[in-house]
């Protein structure tokens, strides 16, 4: 993906930085709940939205509060795809 | 807990590592499934866990792969629960 091309995408996920872990680039967002059983349950919400995505994140639980980061294993850094998977976990908070 | 507790009580924790994470004494172990599903069901039973205890880990759920770390908010380390908690999370595997 081109810096110009994910420069633009980035603009619809205002929410979402992206950092290097190892070296690697991901997207990350964290989302703050009430509690941890909320917490919990956005982390099934995300997990469900991997599997029908075969997509994987890696998503961090904890009391009051969901990390998520989305990248691609297989080039090590960001794909298309991770950026709307990344709409796509957005999107949950609306259900 | 005197550090010597702390060696005896880790004696019976082989599987479990401490690491300073931000300066604050943490205990990890990394748990591995054969896919995200398990992976993602074995957080579902920490977190379970976690509410029954009224103690909260960080999870980290990812393709494969669970991380579980217990330390104590209110004094930024280690306390005998965390240790009576990371037991417990072993003993899920059993279930």
């Amino acid at each position: 993906m081109a810096p110009d091309e994910l420069a633009e995408l980035m603009q619809q996920l205002p929410e979402w930085q992206i950092l290097a872990v190892n070296q690697v680039m991901q997207l990350e967002r964290v989302f703050i709940f009430r509690n941890f059983r909320l917490a919990l349950d956005f982390t099934n919400r995300v997990g469900n939205l991997a599997e029908q995505e075969d997509h994987h994140p890696a998503i961090v639980t904890e009391w009051g509060k969901v990390t998520v980061r989305w990248w691609t294993h297989a080039i090590a850094g960001l794909h298309r795809n991770d950026l709307i998977c990344a709409a796509k976990t957005d999107a949950l908070l609306a259900d």
